[in-house]
């Protein structure tokens, strides 16, 4: 056959790119296992209606059908594959409630599909990275604080270009346009939601004509859009335009939680910011919302995104409250794989390969192998009793440092093939320097 | 909405079984690249066409629509999700050729899918765990060795019942079969390939009737299917049936190596044979063939099957054989799990619980489960200041062994809620004991 093109929308690794996802993988796995978040992983597919009972009819769903489908061993429910990991946990929660502990806390790394118009930033299928709080009726606020922890916590591990994590809160807007006496809040809004792709007057106009405002009102709506701070001053900010709401009040007091509680993460990599403007859209979150840029990659949207939801799920007699960050594992890397940001030292997980002098010298080699193994050495024998020229350029070409050699009088060397140095080693003691035990990645 | 029943033939488990399937397929992991395996991971979906290309048109594919499928950004090619890792991988060696370097050593442990009537075993969404050493034109015999070794020794890592590796060579077989006279070579196969599935004197007569053997040639082929042996002496056993061929002592010479090669692995949780009616029925290997049956659970059929084939893909002008093997991750737990024969010793990550005396005092506690963790001790904080009793009974449910107090004075007290001791302890320094530290794995 010939060579196969890739398909568009559906990103893949060569295998130095699959080791800078790994190790985003298990830099997340681990930190969010660090804070007690237990693994949950979902099937792909779900029932149709499942994933369209919120009214997520908008969203480009894969549907499955089986290619001999006979009808005689099937439930007769239309499946799709499943297009973010919220609606999947939300069913696994009511489906499980009796064997879960609450409050549950959960962290589920998956890919999702999404039959969307590809562009970059934009995939057919992609990997997110998730980390809820579920309760059971209630669920405390000091876990939307958490939640931004443990998030902040992880990408500020990363060698990834600065993210910034821009917070608000759904009551503390809420509250202000009942406050103002906007007749219709949800209107409000919607006109706000717009502020980053409609000129400032073009939402104004929203604002009185759809949202039925008057133009004080308006103009402290988009006062209030327009108030960003690194850290509790958006307050006095907000007092000064003279809405006064319990709800607000509420929201004002949560916001500052948050903005607080990763204050201490910021750094190099990771800031933070309360962002008046961020709304998540027309999403179901009640209260604190989480939305994330990328330094230099702002056109791809939020990387990292979620919120507090009063209502994850519910069976009717019980609600399950929930409050959740999901980072864009695909969104991230692919960008960044693709301009050389992110790399690993090498395409390979072997430190060491080690070489074979003749066909019949290879059951040694594997002994010195399996020896470098034991300790925790990843270690290749070489395929074939080439010219020792031939087997270091194989070893180069991998990025593998060390070549071992097997002596003929019994001896063992080790020659580090970038410096050339090479020295008498033991099979049983020898280990390559930390920095060279396992490929690491760094920025590109 | 109503509690959602499970979907057949989709398993999913709970994070006490989430926690054992990361167990098994961290070591996988672990083994694939302390053998200098590189991870691949290739996308869900490929063209139909790819899929069904080898002429497997009895595979019960689930194929692709998108909800709102408009044709206007699509290729127009009907897509699948692929079924077995083999056939993405042969596509992704085909389009990445020229980036790769062999023999390509590669794992890859992905979930596949197939709308297969659902059964214990047998299941529509599964994860399989493949390694597989691929070269460009030619590669070497040895690499048949060592992925059962690396197989073999992953495991012989896992506490599962006992697996049994079973192996034959199909060079041994087909020399056989020429060597004795027969005048249909495949028809031979066809016939012997029913042996576990037909009485013995039924497939004598397929011999006779479909193979055109003759009745001492048909003798002579159900006795070569019926010699196993956990060493070399299987030679002795085939050649003693008088049947000579230059293919059939090639294909001795390389099962000899192969069983050789994993023997010293042998133990309560590995064993091998060569078993000379293994021919994987009908696919492409050409070599050695791979089948593995778990004790107690042979009822599952082959659990870790594989091979040589010399052909694992052509673009035209090269052609890149393999070797690998792939082991049925859930076709092994799913049973496992059912019947309690696996466990984690707890549910969530966290050995430690901080209790929160008073909410005031919930920055005190988050200090404490930070500094444990920051010496990697994963920790949470209790998710309320209820009465010490209940946050007691709190980490019980879960498992986790230690509560941690924050006292009034600035002191710290940790107890194991096990024993009800109560130690004083820093948190700067106190760890758990090393199998306290994280869950693990143990039969049940």
């Amino acid at each position: 056959m010939a060579r196969p093109a890739p398909l568009s929308g559906f990103p893949e690794w060569l295998p130095e790119g699959r080791i800078v996802e790994q190790h985003v993988l298990d830099t997340f796995r681990r930190t969010f296992e660090l804070w007690g978040f237990a693994s949950v992983e979902t099937r792909a597919a779900e029932p149709l209606d499942e994933l369209l009972r919120k009214g997520e009819i908008d969203k480009e769903v894969y549907l499955l059908r089986r290619l001999h489908a006979e009808g005689d061993d099937d439930t007769g429910r239309q499946l799709g594959l499943h297009f973010d990991l919220t609606v999947p946990f939300a069913r696994y929660v009511l489906e499980n409630a009796g064997k879960l502990h609450f409050p549950f806390r959960r962290y589920q790394i998956q890919k999702v599909w999404r039959g969307e118009r590809p562009q970059e930033g934009r995939y057919r299928e992609f990997r997110q990275a998730d980390v809820d709080v579920v309760g059971n009726g209630e669920l405390p606020f000091h876990h939307d604080v958490e939640v931004a922890q443990v998030m902040a916590e992880a990408v500020a591990g990363l060698p990834l270009p600065q993210l910034r994590l821009q917070l608000n809160n759904r009551k503390l807007i809420e509250g202000f346009y009942r406050g103002l006496g906007a007749p219709d809040v949800p209107a409000v809004m919607r006109a706000v939601d717009k502020i980053d792709k409609l000129a400032p007057d073009a939402v104004r106009e929203l604002l009185v004509t759809e949202a039925k405002l008057d133009d004080a009102q308006a103009s402290r709506c988009l006062a209030l859009a327009g108030i960003s701070a690194p850290d509790a001053s958006f307050v006095d900010r907000v007092l000064a335009l003279g809405v006064r709401d319990d709800l607000l009040d509420e929201g004002l007091h949560e916001l500052v939680q948050v903005v607080e509680g990763v204050a201490a993460l910021r750094g190099e990599r990771f800031d933070v910011t309360a962002d008046l403007r961020i709304a998540r859209g027309l999403d179901y979150y009640t209260g604190t919302v989480y939305e994330t840029r990328m330094a230099g990659f702002e056109h791809l949207g939020s990387v990292c995104s979620g919120g507090r939801y009063d209502s994850l799920a519910s069976d009717g007699s019980t609600t399950y409250p929930g409050v959740g960050i999901s980072f864009g594992v695909t969104r991230v890397l692919a960008p960044l794989l693709a301009r050389g940001a992110l790399r690993a030292t090498r395409s390979v997980p072997s430190a060491v390969l080690v070489a074979v002098t003749a066909e019949e010298g290879r059951p040694a080699s594997a002994a010195v192998a399996a020896r470098l193994r034991a300790r925790g050495v990843p270690a290749e024998v070489a395929p074939s009793a080439a010219k020792f020229g031939r087997q270091i350029r194989h070893a180069d070409r991998r990025g593998i440092p060390f070549v071992w050699f097997v002596q003929e009088g019994g001896g063992h060397e080790v020659k580090d093939i970038r410096s050339g140095e090479q020295v008498a080693a033991d099979p049983q003691t020898w280990t390559p320097p930390e920095e060279d035990l396992h490929p690491r990645v760094v920025a590109g």
